[in-house]
């Protein structure tokens, strides 16, 4: 059973295991700093289908098939998986997943829900309700560029401001405790909205709702930056990372070197063309996380992670009515070391 | 702690209680069979705001907001809200859930958005992840006619298959055993796709999905039609009633007078212009649920109820490129008997 820390936080007595994960990725991302981290990696960004959103979808499919087959799982044995994208009704996980037959319960947690899915599937584990589940997420450039801001074909400038969508897929497998990493709490995030209306400036929208989370998780659990070994925001790029730290410091807490953004790993800004503030999507945080963090929480390379990620839940008609962007983040804390050993 | 049942069924054990409920709606759902039993009733669909979404939102907020207050809660006191609706990013329930400041898990599970999130709910009490957790959809005529189909002003012709979505809200608090309805088990639907690929059909996209989670549920928990007062499917509409009572047929199983569709029931079809087939939309079995429903539970009127709402999860964008549209239904068993009186 959890146990309720403070206000928000809750500690996950049983400490369920990350039992495999998977990281499906394309061509940009192949050329950044991750690119030899991925288990497939397809040049080709339609995936060998006819329209962008197919395209996602099909990533989907990959990604959840290649976690499955890294645990030795078929399908029949997870009892319930959660799912969730940018496209309109979530269809890049509602066509990818389709064939699997696993129970499923859709999300809606924009860039978030890489860390929403981890979280429900672990609570689920803790709360005795699944043995194993399964927590998959994706976005696709081509498909969020034409959805939210303009057709490819257009050419629009990019902002300075404005990050990339990561053409990429991620999911983990979470089962019960044998071995790292291990899911010790969860903080789940409330909506946050200080008035951003920047679509081309998501980060700034994000940043509330990360230092929100943040800043309740130190507090419910007496721990602060110096108790981890890296906390990672999902897809705040350069200028919501900078905005995430004024944040923070205004009530007096530090990250430090501590800190760091998926979307400032996933490319090479200096070398990669247009990635401006970074990279986004539901994608990014997903691959960070299942390419890169997650195998250095398995081997040891890395002990206590807050994994944050965070989503811009407007869309394009809330915007075009003046509405501006409220923001959320998940936390979800991941550990090399079992039961109570760590940090809680 | 639950258990499990069968392949996909989770009995709750301790039987979580429907603390309270609320139900809004407008015009033409006023004037239907149930036009009495709205919590709240507003003539004007839009709902003093300036747009159908914001209407929408404003929806979510109000209904929230009343089934809170009827459990004589404040929004402190609830440990985690799912919510979701039919908006492109689910903006209905982002914006509409802004101000309640409670740990948001977003969902999008189309029209069954009703079910899962009582379901996740009721799962969250079971397995001592919540002690009060809020379930909220909503779907509004006129915003959703404009992003699935045609605009209001463009005058379309409506098919005879065609559905009426409900402008409407359902909220439902959570909470540990106390009083009747009391949430006995759970099954979470998987995705089902028969090939169906007219929009204008959405009771035949649900039906296969309606027909599969009530089979599961009845051979998981070795029980039939005759051992519930009602078995209440979410928006199927004529079309797709029709064919569920086929497709059950055919693998031998009927539920004969016990079944009602929430699409049937909402609005007076002899005397209400332009219903055809049905109502639809999540608000359509949320408002039956939480106006009509739940107060039968609670009073004894009804003693064991199925409820299965069911989501189409297609975009207008997968429809146009050719793809069916697959479908989904979650199923929530409701009692007036709580621990293990009654069926299970």
């Amino acid at each position: 059973m959890p146990t309720k820390l403070g206000k928000h936080t809750l500690r996950l007595d049983s400490a369920p295991s990350v039992l495999s994960f998977a990281a499906v990725a394309s061509k940009k991302e192949g050329e950044g700093p991750l690119g030899q981290k991925f288990d497939i990696l397809n040049e080709d960004t339609s995936f060998g289908q006819q329209s962008w959103e197919k395209a996602e979808s099909q990533m989907q499919k990959l990604c959840a098939s290649k976690a499955l087959e890294k645990a030795n799982l078929s399908p029949d044995s997870v009892d319930f998986m959660f799912a969730g994208d940018l496209l309109n009704q979530c269809i890049g996980s509602n066509y990818g997943l389709r064939d699997l037959s696993i129970p499923f319960l859709g999300l809606y947690g924009a860039c978030s829900t890489m860390a929403e899915s981890l979280a429900l599937s672990s609570m689920f584990l803790e709360g005795g309700l699944a043995n194993v589940c399964l927590a998959v997420t994706s976005s696709h450039f081509c498909s969020a560029e034409r959805q939210f801001r303009f057709p490819l074909e257009y050419g629009g400038t990019r902002t300075p401001t404005s990050q990339w969508t990561v053409t990429g897929s991620g999911s983990a497998v979470v089962g019960k405790n044998t071995a790292p990493p291990y899911v010790k709490a969860v903080c789940v995030g409330t909506i946050e909205d200080l008035g951003i209306k920047d679509l081309n400036n998501m980060g700034a929208a994000m940043a509330p709702a990360a230092a929100k989370t943040i800043e309740t998780f130190f507090e419910d659990t007496c721990t602060g930056a110096d108790n981890y070994d890296l906390i990672l925001t999902g897809d705040l790029g350069q200028v919501g990372t900078d905005l995430l730290h004024q944040l923070l410091a205004r009530d007096g807490v530090t990250l430090g070197h501590k800190h760091n953004d998926c979307g400032l790993i996933i490319y090479d800004r200096q070398n990669q063309l247009d990635i401006n503030a970074g990279g986004s999507g539901c994608g990014c945080s997903a691959v960070v996380l299942c390419a890169d963090v997650l195998p250095k929480l398995r081997t040891g390379e890395l002990h206590d992670v807050l994994f944050i990620a965070t989503g811009a839940l407007m869309s394009p008609t809330s915007v075009q009515q003046g509405e501006s962007i409220p923001g959320i983040a998940h936390l979800v804390y991941l550990s090399s070391e079992p039961g109570r050993k760590g940090v809680l």
